[in-house]
């Protein structure tokens, strides 16, 4: 296995850099006239604390981090996570046994929700599109009860418009996980062959991929078929790739938590007319996003300026819903890339452009890259995908 | 790498065994008087529908499957699943563009749910411990009021229930995955030694466990330190591993979606005298549990059958709240070996016996091993653990 082309960034984040996050949440919480933050899922959470752990895999016990007005955030969380929380800057640590049968954490993080934001105040939590409650439902209503002169109010929007503009530290962990990845899908011609299964060359690319320095390969779908392939989200299916296939891989794997999101095209031996016109046109479109892609530009700008370039290329339209997206601590991040979604652009955003189309019958193809957003215009956190379909094989 | 131990089953399931999963959980809807089933999750819908997708990983789009009392389930989903859902065993997939700035999904679900369970009928959905709902609050808030004269009821039991007791089919993936991973465990001198950093352990098992044939290493988690570790969920952290440590990992690997879960505990050069007592106590408590795994035992029982024995060796006691748990489409699943568990074991169920406890301040040893439950007694789906602590290294 060749070795990783670029050294990993330190794991983990000074304290600094938690201090900042929990101020500017605060100073939100404080214009919003919010009096704690209620957090129940692995990335919130995550970000807040620096709690790391994949035994979030394990759906049994609910986790919870309150962030008060002052002060540092307070985990109640099952006692099995105690000793991985106490690694982190958070202090305030209440357990509770769990799986328990009756009160399973809800009473604990009722009294300290009272405590924290009083018994008439108002909690924020993440209720709108991208967030879910990751507790069973009737405890959630059991807490609402128990808290019932208290109001629940939305606080996506404080919680993702923060999340939104990464750190120098976040950029560098993307960055890093976007090079790993990079590197391997140059060598696709010596992991993609000709006769393999698709499931081997799933297989392949994991493993070149934690050879390149990549902690997990958290995502991994992609597409392959004669001429071209028509579903971009599913596992391979043990099918051979053959002479004439159009392979797609699209992988969110992840360094400390973080993702990258992008996908790669390549013809197997030979390309028809049409995929490799497809694929300049989704070049082209990504040209066109990456050139306005400067501060002040919205998300509906960038999809607009990749959606005029599919158009007028005369192929069919896709139905993804959107051209590209935020990425983060989570493989998809608001905002989205498309005619609804007006946020601006801001120095620090991390955000995939990712122009799809349907050039025949059920014959799709999607091309994405993964920037930065600089004072200066985007900064490309994946080497860019060649401007043709390269044929490998 | 070592070619694979064991050749991998068939991937997917013919519809006969959907077609299974539908009959029974619609019996149970009709004794329940339950009109139709609302499932949001990755593993409940999985389970009806066949639909296999890492696309769970981006929390931006709702993915709902309504259960009727008669005829297959209806697929509601974005368009860019479309697909994927077709080529499972479901006919009727209904879908919209999204993300979608204002009706994400709701009005189509509503009125499917309308359609197919009468304008007054009654929809179970999972509420109770162990699930949640993964779409936006909001979102579920304006489905209730949309449907305010149905009656929302809890039917977490009815779907965990008949997801405990696996098929055939399912326990050979389970069976797999186990036998895979522990042959990899057979070769932990080969992967792990002195001087290594624990980031590189992590990631030579992984590298081993995609040579042995898993599909993902969906978790690994573990902990090592001098005499002993006390963190039994994190990831490394770059520590160097050290004659006299304590090495443990564990894993929920896949094959098909099905996970395996267990861990190996190792020595690195040499031993104090307190972890191979520990080690040890675990080992028995693993063997009184394996004594009476029969058919109509209960969780309880297993709980107490460790737990005496781990009472007994005088050592400290531990919370992590249970002593093992299902497991199958999820890394954890009902039941709980607990105090409080009274589910009685059936042929087919698949379980860990998970003993853990703390053998000195800041020292906690855990061993696991997974089993299906025969009618004549415990089959070891995983390759048991030695006796004695293994030194390596």
């Amino acid at each position: 296995m060749p070795a990783p082309q670029n050294l990993p960034p330190p794991r983990g984040f000074p304290d600094a850099e938690f201090e900042t996050r929990l101020t500017t949440a605060q100073n939100t919480m404080a214009v919003a006239k919010i009096d704690a933050l209620l957090l129940t899922t692995e990335a919130d959470i995550r970000y807040y604390s620096g709690f790391a752990t994949q035994f979030w895999q394990s759906p049994t016990r609910p986790w919870f981090l309150v962030v008060p007005t002052t002060g540092k955030p307070v985990a109640v969380i099952p006692g099995i996570g105690a000793e991985c929380m106490a690694r982190t800057w958070i202090e305030d640590i209440r357990t509770w046994s769990s799986p328990h049968p009756h009160d399973d954490g809800i009473s604990l993080l009722a009294s300290t929700l009272r405590e924290v934001a009083g018994k008439t105040g108002r909690i924020g939590l993440p209720m709108a599109a991208g967030s879910h409650l990751r507790l069973p439902l009737a405890d959630f209503e059991k807490l609402r009860h128990c808290l019932r002169n208290m109001e629940f109010v939305d606080a996506t929007g404080i919680i993702q418009f923060q999340r939104m503009q990464k750190s120098e530290l976040e950029i560098s962990k993307i960055s890093y996980v976007c090079s790993s990845v990079s590197a391997v899908f140059a060598t696709a011609a010596e992991l993609f062959s000709i006769g393999q299964s698709d499931i081997d060359a799933f297989r392949s690319f994991k493993t070149a991929c934690l050879a390149h320095g990549v902690d997990d390969i958290s995502y991994l779908v992609g597409g392959a078929g004669a001429g071209g392939y028509n579903d971009i989200i599913s596992p391979p299916s043990g099918r051979l790739l053959a002479h004439g296939d159009i392979l797609m891989l699209d992988t969110g794997c992840t360094f400390d938590g973080y993702f990258c999101d992008f996908d790669r095209n390549f013809a197997l031996g030979a390309a028809s007319d049409q995929a490799p016109r497809a694929y300049r046109v989704l070049f082209e479109a990504t040209e066109a996003a990456l050139n306005i892609a400067v501060p002040g530009t919205t998300c509906a700008q960038l999809f607009h300026a990749m959606h005029k370039i599919i158009d007028a290329s005369g192929v069919l339209d896709s139905d993804v819903g959107r051209l590209g997206h935020g990425l983060g601590l989570q493989l998809t991040e608001p905002p989205s890339h498309t005619a609804f979604d007006h946020t601006v652009l801001k120095p620090g955003m991390v955000i995939t452009l990712e122009p799809g189309l349907t050039f025949a019958p059920g014959k799709t193809m999607v091309h994405e890259e993964n920037i930065v957003i600089r004072e200066t215009g985007a900064e490309l956190l994946t080497t860019r995908a060649p401007p043709e379909l390269p044929i490998i094989g």
